[in-house]
């Protein structure tokens, strides 16, 4: 019964369908949404020159072992691909099978952890599992990542700029009058910081960074190679077939805790300033035109672009590829599904995707019918057939 | 009567909602499909070190006071926005209230504006205020722009090439054999130009711009950081499944007036030359293959991208991350909506958008088709439903 | 009879019509697809110094000489486009017309072409015009494209580093600690190699490209200006409504025969490494993600991003401005067709277009449903009015 209803009602079943495929689709959204965000742990020889003991890396994260604590480690992995020399963890019920079988030396585990069956691997553990790895990773880095400190020759400085003592000003690295460095920044070799600009306390400009003059760079920021700062925002009044350039008087402030990844480029403003809000992660490729401002703690994936004075709320997500348009307000946590074009104010909270961007259960819809529009025109097809039928039909009813 | 019809003709209903769509999306994509061209004028203090007398700037525009001419002004501020030091400009009429409550020291109005209240501004009347105002900015660029002149070292120029005396060579910069500077270019620190580029009278390559040999750039144009022109064009022939290179022997040739924003890349061409022309405007992050051609008079928007061999015409309006094919040729005239993608050639005048790209009218009626084809389908099913009640109503009676 | 069959069926018409679509959008769609793979030949003046006679050129193809063997040839140009001095080529039938009015001083046809009218332009006959072709400019530009050698001061080299004797190491140039450069590599201008990476024999990096600390790049690669290698991967743990750095301790490694465009960037992994296979070549401003993997003999387009541990396979053909989600896994041999979405995993073989993208027809199919969305509207209504009417008159009938 229910399966012919089902039959003789398409829409009833599309329903059932779309049902299940918001779920599918709004999974794939979230995913497409932002990039990786999660620590990814993968089996591959790490490349760093970490060596430690188990006992050491439990110091570390103040575990408790149940194993071998001399057991060396020199790479992470997932728990799944796990091999010898490897630390795992296990943050997730789903995984823990596969504790059993690691080949993984040594596995960080939360606290209540029961085994259910003997076990090869070196327990290390600790309150937090998954939280626990993102501070050794931190911990690690420190040790492995290089972190020069000290002037190289050649290299540009105007005079008159001081250089802090802990500062690492790179090779061929060029620094204009009026600059102000504060302590411990790193300009890394072929970087340019243009006349009075700013760059805050801690704050990492990595190969070939380029800061145009006047702009501001909070503390503790990390600005990937190729990004441009504070180029020229692109304003040019129409007058008589021909583009007249607007001098571009403004500047770009980044607010502390920044990240901008490689060759993404933020426009001056062409009077006040184009914003970066304290704590936002911009990732590589992105486009952040004249006089726009980006709040707090928003993370932007690969390869946006937001035109003119666009105004982005604090705490959103924004996909790659998305799109924004000029003289727009977007509001705080809104999420943006990649590639969706956005013409217009978006309000707080809303998770939109699609071009033009609509809020997710419609995109999921939409996309399903679109999928069943072949069906459709059958079914119209079919309508009109025997609407004709039955006008014939009825014709001699009537006679 | 009328709402009667309206409800039992909802594709009427669905006309009216288009033609105000129409007005409303039309007005988006317009917004959408080109980054700010406008002179904005932000409230945020001015980071620039201007300080002039309200006299002084009447004097650098033609205009005349009424007020106090002894009035310092050091800020460019909206009229809605003004503050105390900040001067304005009244060019639209439905801000005209504003002018009688803004904090502004000073406004730039038209000759014939007439106050109907007391005014506490000081007011500078001019020909057209609004012209004026860019005007004014770009004598306030004159004066408070970094423009350096000389030598800087060390840099890198190989024998033979001549520097004219206004020019300006950065630190790290490399000017490679055969090279022709033109007068007073600028070529700022960690640029590279490489054998027997040519660079014209008064261009300015900003810090990093990359131009390989061969290349010619012309007159009085812009390169911003991280621009290359002049890159391999993606040509590889397929050979036993593998990819062999086919080697890109041309070159890119740009005219006068050009400005190219920052981390564009402009390719080779294989053979004779990709073309940018004259007073054409590329905004930053923007792919040109090789082999294409622009039109002069164009701007495009960021993040725009050309495959091989198109043509776009002179006065084209290119939105943001539109998409080209290769090997098509787009008029004179054209306006594209941002994030389209234009599968094929594009006649003179046309205003297209969408993926592929229709004309704007079909775009916003397919907008407005596709949020309501739920309710199409809904509607389909309720034919169906009628449909069967309807045989089954016919049945008894033929028999 | 037909022609009454066809108005009376529009879906049949459709049909028709989406027959005749499907070729053409999908020879757009293969445009579209990938930028100009195809060696085009223009009739532009060639702005490299190559002066050779016929017998020249043919003793370097292997070719026999019917006319001139002294005539000087010094450009390429397309047979129709053809001009004194120049040399075309004859590898499709339908262009054979062409070279009985030619321009061209010669032609490089096939070893059996039979003229059947008198010719004026000299004929060198080869085993394959077209791959001849892309022969003689590899031997061109071996002797016109540029190939220094050697160390040019100021450069940084780290100590310890060896240069190998055949090496060139532009000026501005910057090798870390640790870096093995492999035989006849060529270091550009103003380019960066961080600790410990390791360039693969005879690989060029052309000014301005920036390799991070620990990456791998492979044999006889060429990377375009504005390339960043190793960046760190957008990787960053929500915490208390911010978000918290991973340290992304992996690398990137780039096997041989790898080609990768202006301004691209290629982000280090978390921890093991981004792979980019042997051969695979990367057009410009392509955004390659930590963690990914991209196979062997892959062509991508400009402007596309592969968002976080998203694995691309071998073979494929992927079009500009795609976008990948992040964890999925796409085949070999697949085709994606420009400006697509990709939400989800794609099979080998695979051929797929749109936002999300869809199988060719299908998407061709709903282009062209798209078009006719409109109509359908109207059909719909007609329906119903119909379907009011019917129910009118039967009612009549019962009663």
């Amino acid at each position: 019964m229910r399966y012919l209803h089902l039959k003789k009602s398409p829409g009833h079943h599309i329903l059932l369908l779309f049902h299940l495929k918001i779920n599918e689709i709004q999974k794939k959204i979230a995913n497409f949404a932002l990039r990786d965000k999660e620590c990814v742990i993968r089996s591959e020889q790490c490349n760093t020159q970490m060596q430690f003991t188990v006992a050491q890396i439990a110091a570390m994260v103040g575990g408790s072992i149940e194993g071998n604590p001399e057991a060396m480690v020199s790479a992470f992995a997932k728990i799944e691909e796990g091999h010898p020399g490897a630390i795992s963890f296990l943050a997730n019920e789903k995984y823990t099978h596969h504790i059993y079988t690691t080949g993984s030396t040594a596995v960080l585990v939360s606290r209540d952890f029961k085994p259910e069956h003997p076990l090869e691997t070196t327990l290390i553990r600790v309150d937090d599992p998954y939280s626990t790895v993102a501070s050794l990773l931190e911990m690690v880095a420190k040790i492995v990542e290089p972190s020069p400190i000290g002037i190289e020759q050649p290299c540009f400085i105007a005079e008159g700029v001081e250089i802090p003592e802990d500062a690492y000003i790179g090779a061929f690295a060029y620094i204009g009058k009026g600059v102000r460095l504060g302590k411990g920044v790193k300009l890394y070799p072929q970087t340019y910081v243009g006349e009075n600009s700013e760059i805050g306390d801690g704050t990492v400009l990595k190969p070939g960074v380029k800061v145009y003059h006047g702009c501001k760079i909070g503390a503790r920021c990390v600005l990937h190679s190729g990004v441009v700062i504070g180029g020229d925002g692109f304003g040019f009044a129409p007058h008589d077939g021909h583009y007249h350039k607007i001098p571009q008087l403004g500047n770009v402030e980044i607010a502390d805790d920044v990240e901008i990844g490689a060759n993404t480029t933020v426009d001056r403003a062409v009077m006040g300033s184009t914003r970066i809000g304290r704590g936002t992660k911009l990732d590589n490729l992105i486009q952040i035109a004249h006089n726009c401002s980006v709040g707090s703690d928003t993370v932007m994936a690969a390869q946006a672009g937001v035109a003119g004075s666009t105004h982005i709320g604090s705490s959103c997500m924004i996909g790659g590829q998305v799109g924004f348009a000029g003289h727009i307000k977007v509001g705080d946590n809104v999420q943006i599904g990649a590639q969706s074009g956005i013409p217009a104010d978006v309000p707080d909270n809303a998770k939109v995707m699609g071009y033009p961007a609509v809020d997710y259960p419609t995109f999921a819809r939409t996309t399903i019918h679109l999928k069943n529009l072949g069906d459709l025109y059958t079914r119209v097809r079919n309508l009109e057939k025997s609407n004709k039928k039955n006008s014939k039909d009825n014709e001699p009813t009537h006679s």
